[in-house]
């Protein structure tokens, strides 16, 4: 039951190994006949070739990696499920490490770059404060997609989705319902996709004759409910009169909707809610939540679109034109606005 | 920029491939002297091995292969989480293929196979029918471990939960809440998971006395929402005397009690639903969802771990003492309930 070897091959057959590998992989300094019959053998004892070998000669290796920040979170899923159902129509296979560290971030990229990946897909971690990190990926001639959250200086396509637009549609929507008093609940200050979405919002206000106060924003870098809560209470503390939040995650949106509900704050009336990225469960919340539909599986197939088309390039030794494609938002109203 | 390869050693030292790949993998028919040399001149000019080559050498690849249904899923994606987390810990790379049809399973199993991975961790697909497919894995030596949907006459270790113990507990706390009409919306006929809390739920209404009639139950193959929606639409044109639900999903829950609330039906003085999973937003619907908690990333742990432990007693050749461990549920009480 075991698997046959090339040294199998080798010693039924009576030549050495290097012979056997050369005529597996049609070296040109072996006879036609030495190669007849070691095909034939192979063949008659179905020999499959090692995929490692193979991929040792032709230096591809059909596989890609993806460097994640979360599994468990609607967005980021869909979106692998993308690149599983593209890489898969392309005989690619997917490996998936989770990372949410600058440091875990530069060990994960070595292991990916040992183990001979294709491609590189890259969401930058919160701290990730340089990249130098990422010039061993092009130096080894692997291609390298950013997504989501995206360094703007590194030399790579990128595929996003227009935050600082997505921010603005939300905040003028909470004003076109009329609303005036509108909060951020924002993400950390380094994320570019945290930036973006408080520059939409920030610009907005001012388009519309709003003044911009930095107390009506409370940070909330992990995203999740409970930051939500927490911030809304902190700003309800200092401005009772707020008719509006715009959160920059669904979780923090239905945390500040916990603490409006506990303090009998009827929504939308008194204050609208809207969030971002459209979780699978935000239609069944209660009121359930007004949002920005961020297609994370059509930004997953795209990602993977991207990197084939780099690769292409880079192996007919072109110069690769680095793409940045912006992937549409759309706004779905719901019943907290 | 580019990768050295062993011929770029070779050519460099003037020594033939062999005599370098030998002397990289410490064969003992290269000289002390010729070893040195070849190890000397690689570390000083940074010479990474090819993962692939050492793999090669070692038939290892540190690689294991995941097979998961549904990705964008609470459940699941937990459980993917708990392996990769493991994984990362012990130093190896997991590739992550979808499947939910025999067919591609099929497919998938082969492509793992080819290379070469460690490990191979499968739910089985809804429509698998038979196991001949598993056949493959062991005859190559490499380790599998079924979870979630196993089938038990296919040896591997398995990691599962009591399915029927969970219905079990989900049912008898409907009927200890005053609940004696209790209905099942179930999932599909063949997967062992289904069948289970069928029968949970059966057994622990005559274990209380109450006759189980089978039109009180309804299939939801595909266990979302809008099958949810539908069952209890027919349901309760069958029986609008129906006062409990036992859904063996989650989703299918809420499709259930977005039906009756749209009856205006009173949830859970009428009627009271239990789900299945614990959806990460579960808490947060209206009415929040009684549901049975499944620990997906602990079960994605003991998956990794009883590979490592597979894989060891395989390669010291021992039997391999198949475990079928099974994972702790518990039923978290909410308002639907």
């Amino acid at each position: 039951m075991k698997t046959k070897t090339l040294k199998d091959l080798a010693e039924a057959l009576n030549i050495s190994i290097t012979t056997v590998s050369k005529a597996l992989n049609n070296y040109p300094d072996i006879s036609a006949a030495t190669r007849k019959k070691v095909l034939d053998y192979a063949q008659s004892i179905d020999f499959t070739p090692n995929t490692f070998a193979t991929s040792l000669r032709k230096q591809e290796s059909k596989i890609v990696g993806i460097i994640i920040p979360k599994l468990a979170h609607y967005f980021f899923s869909m979106l692998l499920q993308g690149i599983i159902e593209k890489a898969e129509e392309h005989n690619y296979l997917v490996i998936v490490l989770k990372s949410n560290s600058y440091e875990l971030e530069k060990i994960h990229i070595r292991r990916l770059l040992k183990q001979k990946v294709d491609g590189i897909f890259l969401s930058l971690a919160q701290d990730s404060h340089d990249v130098s990190h990422l010039e061993e990926i092009w130096k080894s001639g692997t291609v390298l997609i950013q997504y989501d959250r995206v360094s703007k200086i590194a030399k790579s396509s990128k595929i996003v989705i227009n935050d600082r637009g997505a921010a603005s549609q939300a905040v003028q929507h909470l004003i076109d319902s009329g609303k005036k008093k509108i909060a951020h609940l924002r993400g950390g200050l380094l994320p570019q996709v945290a930036i973006d979405r408080f520059i939409g919002y920030r610009k907005t206000l001012e388009k519309n004759g709003i003044e911009y106060q930095s107390d009506y924003v409370e940070i909330c870098e992990k995203g999740n409910e409970n930051q939500g809560y927490e911030a809304a209470k902190k700003l309800w503390a200092r401005h009772p009169d707020i008719d509006g939040i715009f959160a920059h995650t669904d979780m923090t949106a239905l945390g500040a909707i916990k603490f409006l509900k506990e303090q009998k704050i009827r929504i939308p009336d008194q204050v609208g809610v809207v969030g971002f990225s459209n979780w699978h469960l935000t239609a069944l919340t209660s009121p359930s939540l007004t949002t920005i539909n961020q297609p994370g599986k059509k930004m997953g197939k795209a990602i993977f679109t991207q990197f084939l088309k780099d690769l292409k390039a880079l192996k007919a030794k072109e110069n690769i034109n680095y793409n940045t494609k912006v992937i549409k938002t759309s706004l779905i109203k719901r019943e907290s606005s």
